[in-house]
């Protein structure tokens, strides 16, 4: 088989085989194809797209290029979520100990932020000592400990994605939903886990704009895992407003520990109790998702959540003590409301833009090699369909430099839309449900 | 400016400027864009396509990415001939020297066979002592004594398309046609020319198999040179059976000298002529095609034509006795006449069939490294239409090893379509003119 001809058959729209898929990935991991051909081919498939036979072979070949966890001597049917990412999107750090509490193990594998979305490594890593480099086997003991573990990604996993995708970001072919779909799900799959609830995020703070994106993408996602041997469902969920009130890495955390404790954003309270659910319901921990939704509910309301969270802190090397008193966490030294300058309704809240006024502010990453101030960000006030006066802040910026103030300060300003009506109709939280090859729409 | 965008505009369909192009060009030459961006805009450019703007915009940085001749100093138009390629296609023989007779200069810069087609470097080279490899200085000498000089690429014509070509080569982006067309018009103007005529091949043996595909072709390269104020024409001339009667390098130098001695086969005299003409007329050194053809004739005639060549074979250090004495070209020690089975007419001849047969013995490169043998080759004895009997040699192979003798002559065999009856039609020597944006059906 010659690399070449593996590339001249996607070029013209030819389905490659599952053979072709592996000799191909795993040549690339191995430096055995070099970078341009790769590239060539990554190009290809952007532009002629893959069957789902072929997406599910390109996260088999992707998955196999490292290690796959096993867990299987772990009692219990393993689960994670995984998001799409977005602006406040911060329900990972709710859902795993909840889920965990209820005796479903989950050995999250995460990422970090880049662009205008958080990540869920930064956050953790805001609570002081929080360790996510654990190596595989310490991951593997504190899961066995306390039904939670959450780590970033080590040069194990999945080695053909850190290659694929370091050529990608530098060769316009990160949008392909087959490449998204495979560096994925391959990630996730190497966790061992037998179930997934995606979180694909639609609309202006989401990396898939708009809803059919994001529904192709999740389609794409669900049937891969269903042709793997997982339970699966994607939730197309409202990224077009930030996700409950606080964006940046610590001010989440303190916002989760809110959620937790009962309280917090409705919003934020809401999609966490609804993906936990999923999460227990395909895990065959309950048997709807009421059910479900019902223990979520217990184990927030009984604490059993938040003290699971405190034993992960713990045994990952943290500060627990941020749990009671969450002035340990990073505090940015200044802040500076942004006012309404007008009577109204807040109509519209660009996304984007939020996410990229807290990167401004350094809570955010430009390029990879960015470092990133954990204690800044944004606390939203206003959201979409609330009532404001003229001089009344919509949001608050927490900073600790003046450097790039004044930008972040003209995002926030200009991310508003204020009308003199209350909006007619809302975007619902949760837009459509997709479950092996059913794809039903809710909410709407 | 970034290469990822140029990238990902042309990924997008997009046109690129001028600009941006050259941008690409100049940075993929000096070695500023890796390699595997550069493969990801080619395939992106493969899948794509340009507009014509494009592609007169991609000539323009190839051709400016080395030297560019310029022999304004010599008087009268100078003029060349390309041809995309085929199967014992040697009229560059013939008619560089017959138009320098003619008092027209032809700065002559060509390339090498490749696959189952011939190069005329090649064939040049089968004259022992001929050396292509001229400096851009002994160059200009030779083209100032005789009106014409044949030699092969140098390093400081077009780099940017042999950076490209490589890459294109095993990426899958060779069949582009605006990549063909910006690598062939670069490194045609880059050799100081005024008028350019060009011989696209259709058919079997060619490299465009179809029609349409050659057309289309053509007409991007004539378009092309207009745009760079180039004086263009383009004939689409059959391929579909072999160009005279001798394939292989130094049989091919053979027959041309017999064509400029007045003889030789009908279709080589007939396609020497008729490009020959259109130079002329190009270069306005006639004032209508049948004035060129009647010129030609006499240069023939004259015995001028044979003369410039014994004249440029001494100048580039060859043995100009070759032309008195053909023995003096390498000779194969073997032969093995290709017998027809049976009685009736030719229908077709598998004409990449012929040039691969010639390549197995010897007389061409598989791969780019490979050394040739220019002694061997096939002389062809019944061409479509002829009639034949059982019995009757069809074709000669010429061969100095057994090595892959029973592979030439099975294919040779099967190249051959034998039928009862004389096929009705046969396909014109000439299909087409393209002249500027004109387009003639002619010999149909």
């Amino acid at each position: 088989m010659r690399a070449i001809d593996v590339i001249r058959k996607k070029r013209d729209g030819g389905e490659l085989s599952p053979e072709e898929i592996e000799f191909f990935i795993s040549g690339c991991t191995a430096g055995r194809i070099p970078d341009y051909q790769v590239s060539a081919w990554l190009m290809a498939v952007l532009l002629r797209g893959m069957t789902g036979a072929e997406i599910a072979a390109l996260t088999e070949s992707m998955l196999h290029s490292g290690s796959v966890l096993d867990f299987s001597d772990l009692p219990g049917r393993k689960v994670d979520k995984h998001s799409t990412g977005g602006v406040g999107d911060k329900t990972s750090l709710v859902i795993a100990p909840l889920v965990a509490a209820a005796g479903v193990p989950v050995p999250m594998i995460s990422g970090r932020g880049l662009g205008h979305s958080g990540g869920t490594l930064d956050k953790l890593e805001s609570i002081p000592g929080f360790n996510v480099n654990l190596s595989l086997a310490e991951f593997r003991r504190v899961l066995a400990t306390c039904g939670c573990a959450l780590i970033g990604q080590t040069a194990e996993i999945a080695p053909a994605d850190k290659k694929l995708y370091a050529l990608r970001d530098v060769t316009g072919t990160v949008e392909s939903p087959p490449l998204i779909c495979g560096s994925i799900m391959s990630k996730k799959l190497a966790e061992g886990i037998d179930a997934l609830v995606l979180d694909v995020k639609t609309g202006g703070g989401a990396f898939m704009k708009s809803e059919e994106a994001a529904v192709s993408l999740a389609e794409l996602m669900v049937e891969t895992g269903v042709r793997m041997g997982k339970k699966m469902v994607a939730l197309i969920t409202d990224m077009d407003q930030p996700l409950g009130n606080k964006v940046g890495n610590a001010l989440e955390v303190e916002e989760c520990v809110e959620v937790m404790r009962g309280a917090g954003p409705a919003d934020l309270r809401e999609l966490c109790l609804e993906l936990a659910s999923w999460m227990l319901f395909l895990a065959g921990r309950v048997t709807s998702l009421e059910q479900g939704k019902q223990l979520g509910q217990e184990l927030i309301a009984s604490g059993a959540a938040l003290e699971r969270f405190r034993e992960i802190i713990s045994l990952q090397g943290g500060d627990s003590g941020v749990i009671d008193d969450p002035s340990r966490l990073p505090q940015a030294r200044h802040r500076l409301p942004i006012l309404s300058r007008t009577d109204g309704f807040v109509s519209a809240i660009e996304c984007e833009q939020v996410g990229v006024a807290s990167l401004v502010l350094g809570g955010g990453r430009e390029k990879k090699e960015d470092t990133i101030d954990p204690a800044v960000g944004i606390v939203v006030h206003k959201k979409v369909g609330d009532a404001v006066h003229a001089g009344e802040p919509l949001a608050t910026l927490r900073y600790n430099s003046n450097a790039r103030l004044n930008e972040a300060r003209r995002l926030m300003e200009e991310s508003y839309a204020i009308t003199s009506q209350a909006p007619v109709s809302q975007r619902p939280l949760i837009h459509s449900v997709i479950q092996g090859t059913r794809h039903v729409e809710v909410g709407k």
